[in-house]
């Protein structure tokens, strides 16, 4: 089992939790939680600019100047922040408890003016490590919280950048929290590929000779595409819910591009499920040829004991030590002119008799 | 098998049930039930009284002083004081029977002025013990009935006491019943998550050497986990029934809370789900495991078999005792300046060719 | 095996059925039908009166005389019989088709003023036999069929008799209806109870030694709750439709009462389906312990084979006859003043190599 | 495996179709369908009459006189006729499609004035073949399409040919139709029956002793009744459809009748699924004792083996030829007093002790 | 394993991707994609004309002269072709998107003026390679795209040649449309049935004597079937969604036709689900079998080694050098007169004896 194999196959700690009975909506970090760095993306459809490590401050301003913003908070550590976030959009505590304590389900909810969405991404490819992303929308605003640094938005900020008359820089918030929630649902493709890859990589070993870390190594593909699917199966009705929502910040357009972004999730679920199969086929079929291989084992087995067996017998009872002197009824055979070739031949006799009774069974 | 898992593995005792026939209502209380202790909780905005060992009378006065009252009844025994409490309360006698007959499945009904609710918590980590709790809540009441001491409500009665303007003191029965019932449901969470380090543990076992101990370990888990699905499956029905009330002592915001609790309910049955999921992996890897395991054992003892064998099938030929004095052809090898170096020879050829054959099959 | 086991397997006899192509509603008896006989019940809110072997005539006089009543007509073979009862009720042939073919699906039907019910009860805990119980019931009257002697109706004929002021009295027959179905469910749960202690008994067996009787055990008692479940699901639809009727002569107080009968029987699947479950597992427990116990012999073998076999091949080097007066070359060994020690030394070493080894792979 | 057997486990050929691209409602024969016949059946309330081997003359001189007539075409080579029939009553050319490429899923299609009902029937008990006969009622016609000589429908002619005051002679076409499609489905009963009787017997033989014949026999069951189920799946829909449909020609009365058609349907369904998992659990059963028995003769194989291989060395070991004459370590034990008696001795020792520890282990 | 299903049992590439975080509705050409060509079909009652490598400019001549058009365009490698293509027809870019990136569910979407349809079609029976067809269809054209070359639209083109007065010619674009689409799902029959035929096969071998390459083959088999389940699966959904749409430019006659082929896509799915359960089958009774076969050799070895190795244990006794000379009790068997005959007549007596015990226990 490679390392990367070991890691992969291991599920990520406990979601976390308030502790049993506390009051709901009290925010409480997690004690390994990075710490919280804003970035702040403001866009028109003249500008853009890209605000590294802002200040509460650079947003209570953005928010009056810019007809869009994005707010990007990475790391989940200060809960002050956090809260101050919170009041700054009108954001609901129960939803920003959801922020905090990471290891939701993908899920919609909405409110009066904006909407949360809360999906898993896979942080780190090699580890198989999951990390929640939350995005808040409304009218003018789109606010993502992450666990850590890393995320596949690079490709969003690029478009942001450079392509002026585009529908990122025209559009509402709606539109760039799909774009945005639309990589990191793409983002999955490569990991499921990669395993797909990695089954038939596993298949073609298990036919040529079925292996004792193939069961571990199959066992490992299993549990993680079984997270997978757990992490990529809610996302569906969270997408539509999406869609199916009149809220006013969600626009008909807006929804035809969330409609393709629950196309990708369902195929998504649907190669996972295949991929599972596949796996139980693959685990199926090792059991059945390691059987065989079992029979085949055995078979040898068999064959050389049931041949050697009789003929060591016949060479023991000649190789008793009656006294042909005591009696011409010992073993007199031992004296004869022509008793060993005589045994010998019997011997041979007897195994190709054998052997013709194997080959009439088919076992040779 | 630890003592813990023995006791975890078998099922409570089967529900309790009026005879057959018996008239519907009828309270019958269990001969192991314990004795019946009332512990009396006021509330308004500025106080909060907490009555231990209450009498009726207590709870009588203080219905008509305080405007939110709880009242939880410890032990199932005294049957005519519940049905005093019942009376007191207005509560309907078909749901009292349900109260005293423990091991009903989760529900939520509704009655004109109330609503009754009955979950299942585990009562004891070590034994895996499951208690039944029911509730009723009016507009101003709340009513528990439990079977045993222990309960997951210290929080909520820290929360009471302590932090004055909070949403339990100002808020009405129905939030009081959702942090009570919000706490039976978290308290599932680290049951849950032990299970699944235990099954980890398992997992690491099982790839370094499957022992015969772990079927049983598995095969335990597996009855407490069917068990504790069975549990809280209904327990997302019974919350969505609360949610879709339209019953008038349920505000709108309570039921922003309940669908919280819903959520939590939703992700301890997916995780026990993938629990089980994992279990049959992990037994199904067992059996392939121990079925490589026979193969590596059977190919040892062949490889042995079919070498040694033949070589003392060998030695047995040139052991018999065919008189060479009698005949030139017995056994004349016996004499021959180099017979027994040319036997040995002989053998540890057919030795290195078998050694060969079993390299090529890829045996060795 | 047991004998109530090898009863308790086999699925009742096929549903009796019409002649192929036979005309619709004609009723034919079953040749191992029972002698038919009336019993019949006559209450008033003041009196009530039980009538043994009753005749049609004592049956049409009571219909004029008393406000409710019911007639139990035990065993089907008097077709003509049926008939007049059907007559004086104004029951549907088709109906009464569906009495006398035994065997039925649990069903509720409705006509203009009666409902028609059929479910099956355990005739007989030893032997597990089924047997069909028919219910007509409209606004005062409740006809029964059954095919044996031998129900649980006892306890709901005492409480007529003995509690005056009762439901039973005052009630209507879909009160008195009620209470016969619930009895009638309610006696399903000691079956199923017993079936789970036979699990229990079964499993701790497993788990010390598994013995082949298990196999044949276990599969017993899935045969036979296969048919339970097959027997008691449709049973939730039946009483769903008499909830959901509309029909006049069934008010909504006793819907309450069917509703407790509903919840009972959603109880009865769900531990029957959960026994299901553990019997799959503990079918898949024997086999892994079968295979592990497969191991441990083989073990066993292979480690006494691997370090005799070649032991026994030392010792037949040595005991070949080669001649050593011939020459120098032959067998030099067995003159030479420590050659027994010094073989037998080698033969300890080859052991003890041999078992070091075993040691090494964790096989002793 | 017996030859019917053989013949049943095959599934029927492919279903016949037009070729790729042909035009739709084109009409093909099958090369292999036999030459049509029509029989003709004229039903009045006063009369009947019978015409086998009718001409379209008789058919369309028939509509214009007899209240219902039935026309039942056996046979599906003559296209020409079959057209020509559907021209007479007006039937779609995509259902007569339908008609002639057999191996059709049972279903219902509702055209203006008649009702269009596809089911398939068991033609031979003892091979299996399937027979496609389709069903076209209308106001006062019913005209079935079969693919060979052989039906059901004997006791519906009986019925209709004596009974004189009965609902098939008043009856409409649609009563007509109930009888003849009850007909079918009630002839599949003794195939189920007589497959649950068969796996009763294979139960038997299991438990007695496994053989490898039973392997295929289940398997052969269980390609026939997953075929069965197949067939009499979609039935459900097919007579649900029939039950809801609104159109004229089929009247509430009949449907009554229907409702008892797909209750038989129902009925088989649940027999076939219950059967189908009766089958899962005898191949698992089997597994299990298949295993049981490998336990069983290896541990007797270990037995013997642990048992006489060490003693088979010893007797090596005295067997040895080292000479006592030259070294007084050379086995002196041979020319001692009690040499050989202490030899066997020790021998029935170590086979005592071995036959303790195997006790010990509850081997033997 | 032969080639044929080497290829098969692999899935296609991956599907293709625009790349993470892309503009959607960008059309990016697949590296391997072919050159395009388009293929021009014009039709009207009168005449019908097929222009082979057409410009566009031929296509938008016909637009405007021809009553129907069918565009197609075969290899998707010219963007700027496709797009210009959309802009004639007036396509949206998001399904021309998905028409480039193929590898698409099958799916049934609908703009304004025009349907859009995707499905698969398996373009090499030897190598079950997939190709994805796109459909748009509005009043007057039909747009189709395919990968490669090679599709089952032979029979149409051949329809419209030569049947003058036929649907095809008189009707509109969305019978031309049914057309080709059951075309292509009725391509799927042959494939399907030669599995069938291979099941058939394979099942008899089995049953004769199960081998190592069956496994791979039923695995290769089934994941090739699992794969075209996931093709066949939502096509009923897509054909569904046309018949249900209350689009302008399908009319209610076609959507018959369009039912017609939403029954052979049930059809297709029913017996694909069915070849998968025999797969299944096939699988489990391969492990039965070759479990029984492993019985089967072990007892073979057993009643072998059973009875031999006792012999040749007494045969090893009296083998044994005890001086018979040293002392009376050394072995004076050796000297006795009988000696001999008796030691082998023990030895014939307890071969005996084996072998009855064997004869009594069913092993032989």
């Amino acid at each position: 089992m490679t390392e990367a194999n070991k890691t992969l196959k291991r599920e990520p700690r406990h979601a976390r939790r308030a502790p049993v009975g506390a009051s709901p909506g009290t925010l409480i970090a997690d004690p390994s939680a990075r710490q919280s760095a804003l970035n702040l993306t403001l866009i028109s459809p003249d500008a853009c600019e890209f605000i590294d490590n802002a200040s509460l401050g650079d947003v209570e301003a953005a928010c009056e100047q810019w007809p869009l913003i994005w707010l990007d908070c990475v790391g989940l550590a200060n809960i002050a922040l956090i809260e101050e976030i919170g009041r700054i959009f009108g954001l609901h505590t129960l939803a920003l408890e959801d922020v905090v304590n990471t290891g939701q389900r993908p899920k919609a909810d909405f409110f009066d003016d904006y909407a949360f969405f809360i999906l898993s991404m896979i942080d780190d490819v090699k580890t198989g490590r999951y990390e929640q992303i939350s995005f808040f929308f409304g009218e003018n605003f789109v606010v993502t919280f992450q666990e850590r640094e890393g995320d596949p938005f690079g490709p969003v900020r690029q478009r942001i950048r450079t392509s002026n008359p585009s529908r990122l820089r025209n559009g509402k918030a709606d539109y760039l929290a799909y774009a945005l929630i639309d990589a990191v649902v793409d983002s999955y493709f490569p990991i499921v590929d990669a395993t797909g890859d990695k089954l038939d990589a596993i298949e073609d070993e298990l036919l040529a000779a079925p292996q004792k870390h193939h069961i571990s190594q199959l066992h490992g593909l299993r549990r993680a595409t079984n997270l997978l699917k757990r992490t990529i199966w809610p996302l569906r009705d969270a997408l539509t819910a999406l869609i199916r929502s009149d809220a006013a910040f969600i626009s008909p357009e807006t929804k035809v591009y969330f409609n393709d972004t629950l196309d990708h999730s369902i195929r998504l679920t649907e190669t996972v499920e295949s991929q599972r199969e596949t796996m139980i086929g693959l685990i199926e079929m090792h059991l059945s040829l390691a059987q065989a291989r079992t029979n085949e084992i055995i078979a040898v087995l068999t064959i050389v004991s049931a041949i050697f067996i009789p003929l060591t017998f016949l060479a023991g009872i000649w190789g008793m030590n009656f006294d042909p002197a005591s009696s011409p009824w010992n073993m007199p055979e031992l004296l004869s002119y022509y008793g060993y070739p005589a045994a010998l031949g019997f011997m041979a006799l007897v195994a190709i008799v054998l052997l013709v009774i194997f080959r009439l069974r088919k076992w040779i």
